[in-house]
């Protein structure tokens, strides 16, 4: 099948074109960058020299949808229900990178993005796409809404709780990510010398992934009052939550550990570890897997769940390919079956 | 006056070292290491060798007790009660950079440090070394237990609410360290290839530093139900504490804010950031300040307190100096008073 | 086929699993470790939990024999000489990634490594396996020297000179490496603190990897007087080589590129980078690439050639694959189309 | 002494105002910066808040003559003589931290800066602000140009060859920079995930400290043929240069050693490392310390000086202050005697 990638000039992009280049059920036909038009894709990304010639290409509806069976947008909220609009038309599968349909009310989603939803309507359409949890209506989907990074990380910590009920209480995510989340614009946050061997905590008022989480524990049953605090890390990728929820009526480990079990039974992309391990980002580093770990504090009521995921695979351009996968009939777990890159 | 450094061999020891050459009232008569006896100073750590000429010596009471007029001691646990037995008879003040007189019970040392406790009766001798906390108690003491390096954090980032009897529900501190908190000793955890550029929490069940924590809040009046992560970051110095505490009655931002800019009001190294700002390790690199910033998140019962030291500064040997400061009647910010090395 | 790991537990051997696990032709069926025999892989290496179910074997020539077709060493140099004694009865292809048997005098080997070289009769079967360079002898060999990670930097920088008779004075490889280089055994030299956030030189006086370069050169025909310098850098992976060569009679910037184009026109795994363009390690971290570029200081007589590598991949694991593909007739580049993983 | 900061906002601004707030005869009376007009200092340097109360300032000629006795100037180059100008008539000593008073003649700095200097008629006037070689210039000069980052470190190394006129032949120094160098604007090479855990050469064809190093080396004697490379590697400060140098008539370990023992006898801020020790930047991180280190390879004609400093410090902001101490008659290490911070 032939793939585009609208936006693909981005960290995202450029980890679809990564992957894509061995899938081997796809061929990237168009690569699109709107500011980077003629450009070499390897002249951007010297790491894809060996693997594309050409350049990056100017989005064409018409263009796209001859030479395309499939469709991924790494564009910028705002710009994306623009261009999924345009695709909307042709039937063909769309896997949608940005944050414009991952929240299910456009109220939150003007709240949150600062900017009025342009296409609504096709809300009810898109499908959250985490495919641990959804599988089946990501699989007969046609606009699947990529979920954020943060959200990815802390709800597949989450949802074996959320889905036996048992999250009622107070929960904190305690979020860790590598700098390449902040994308590739220029910041003086993201400024190497500002950041490196350092750490910092931001929008501790809120962040647009807070309401995505809210949003999805609530579908899956949970009652949870969610506070979410995300930290810069000095590292390039990889996100790591440390999650704590209060149990009502005490926390059983062996219980738990059955649970996540069942969860995950199965799952090629989640691996929960050993008793006593923790997860480390650097051991996902490149591959689709989220991993996962129960801790259980000395004599208390609180459980903490600990998940890591490399931001820009599991977190965004390789789930995006599972989903693709899913949607397109092809096997699940095409192109994206390599370990993470440790040391 | 004269200090001895007994054990200057470790990253606390040298950063002792480091401090002192500068401090307009003290000259180090002695610096000593067993396993590294005879060796000059400077070859073990380079970066003092334009300070120091000498050699690291071997510990002996006889020679400590002339050449010094108080002491530093930065010795393993379990070690460091041997030789603050024999140097209690001197009468000459000592800050004990271990953990062996920061628990007051002797139980719990041993149930946290497997080993029974040597010198239980010089134990309420012991004054915890927070000086913006116990700045009394610390000038009036012989031997000063100098706080762990999350405990300090944590705590400057809840004594405020402690004191005021606010502390009374689940409080989760989730601390984010530099390598450099697990010394010079080398461990697979601390091979630069395993950790460099990734995180990891570790210690989930119980970190020796919680009964520290505990035991210092419930002193202060709080009743709170802690739970402590530690986490490894990629990074050479600094702790960040990110720490919830649910606050019964709700959140009042402006009155917590007044809160915490009376409780530190006049301290020169607790610095309370601008509001809206959150604390960066870096900014506090090789100084003794703690930045500390409260965070409400959007709608919540749940107040965010950063906290953010340098743990071999203000978490370590910055500390023990500024209660050597008081100790011997010096001015409290002496040799302390360089702003953090940014970036 | 049937591939076996023999030393599986180092970073090499990890890197060999981690690539091996994707590639089509190749299954693993053993992978051994004295030291962690039994030992699940996937609890020393998490990154592999999605790849490998089983724990390191013991090694054991018979059970080897009948269970592998082909042969990857990952021992220590001193150890490996035994293990390929063992081996070469059994006319299977061998792959050693030790240092064994890449120089050509045993006495040469006796100098730099401190060890007498127990099997010199095999000397003269091994093929040093740069396919770039080697490509028909690799494939005919049964036994072959996987190079050092230095020297594939340095060599794939300087061949096409040396080739052509162009190396005849001084030449300056001032070489900066990972510090996965160093290995996963702990030393004060990897231990985080010691290195993070700085930079370092080291073996000035002469580091093994010299003699296998100056062997090399002077095979290809160079008369090259060698000074080389290696350096930690504070990076888990990449070799990047900064050499400095004085042409007789000057620089001819357009017939040098030329004179490169040439030597790796077609060559899947060596990049010419565009002019002006400056290779960088990040570009092909975790792929087989090596990016070459040509530097020309204003106005001298001093070329700069630039070439980077992963010292896990081209260094050692996957130029070690790609060895073997040549030598058991797959396709050299199976199993190594995967793109650096940037950023 | 007041002391005007000219261009504070900058990391070299930065530095001064850090290093001056414990500077013993020194107070900073202003610090402007344009950009940042009437902004608090410790809002853009939190690290500065413990030791700065105040808002960055305009500059203003008259009130600057007013209120300091002596001035830094931290601006960029071709906006820096400008304000020299202007302060001339004033004859108060100017350190100026710019490129422009550090070329000797006015169509060098034209090719190389790409404008026409302003104050040609000046640049006579300008010491080059090397202490440990021009002291006694220096301290009598109103108008110091402090030198470059790179060029600092590469001169420490080789002064005691070019004053001994031992610089005859090719010089190659390979020059590793953390990214504090590069300033605080936003770059897409300082980008924190262009850059992080990699490395890259960078200005090959030729970099503006170049001519800087050809200058001096003539002005002291050599009539070396220099190639230079800077690299950017992934840390936040420090400069190592390894710089080989072929000598003419051998290489005498012995008294090369004793040349720069001699000629370092009694200077506070070079550091001749021991035999067989090489320089990390680790240990200078922060401090005004040179390591100077001598390598001998192996059977050859090439020397290895390596010299490693902080950039902002040796390299910028603490030798100007060091410059500034000798102008006003102050002593020189005033200020300046803190050991570099390790780890």
């Amino acid at each position: 099948m032939k793939a585009g990638v609208i936006g693909a000039s981005g960290y995202t992009g450029a980890e679809l074109l990564r992957i894509l280049s061995t899938h081997p059920g796809i061929e990237v036909s168009m690569a699109t960058a709107r500011q980077y038009a003629g450009e070499k894709i390897a002249s951007l990304y010297p790491s894809l020299a060996g693997a594309y010639d050409g350049a990056f290409d100017v989005f064409e509806p018409e263009a796209a949808a001859d030479s395309c069976d499939v469709f991924f947008l790494g564009l910028p909220h705002g710009e994306s229900f623009k261009v999924v609009k345009e695709l909307a038309a042709l039937g063909k599968p769309v896997v949608d990178l940005s944050a414009d349909f991952r929240l299910q009310s456009p109220d939150e989603y003007e709240k949150w993005y600062d900017t009025a939803h342009g296409a609504p309507d096709l809300l009810s359409d898109a499908v959250y796409g985490i495919p641990e949890i959804y599988r089946d209506a990501v699989a007969s989907a046609r606009l699947t809404a990529n979920p954020g990074c943060y959200p990815t990380a802390a709800l597949l910590g989450l949802y074996p709780l959320a889905a036996a009920g048992m999250l009622r209480g107070p929960v904190v995510v305690d979020a860790k990510s590598g700098v390449s989340g902040a994308g590739r614009s220029l910041t003086l946050a993201t400024h190497y010398p500002q950041i490196a061997d350092g750490m910092q905590p931001y929008s501790v008022a809120g962040h647009r992934h807070l309401p995505e989480i809210r949003d999805q524990l609530e579908k899956l049953g949970g009652e949870a009052d969610v506070v979410f605090t995300p930290h810069l890390a000095p590292m390039n990728r990889g996100i790591l939550c440390t999650t704590y929820v209060r149990l009502q009526g005490g926390v059983d480990p062996a219980g738990l550990r059955e649970l996540y079990e069942n969860a995950y039974n199965g799952e090629r992309f989640v691996q929960l570890l050993p008793e006593g391990a923790c997860p480390q980002t650097k051991a996902v580093q490149g591959s689709n897997d989220c991993h996962v770990a129960l801790g259980f504090p000395d004599g208390g009521s609180t459980l903490v769940v600990m998940s890591a995921i490399d931001n820009l695979v599991k977190g965004a351009a390789g789930q995006a390919i599972q989903n693709m996968n899913l949607m397109c009939g092809l096997e699940e777990t095409a192109g994206l079956a390599g370990p993470g890159l440790f040391p």
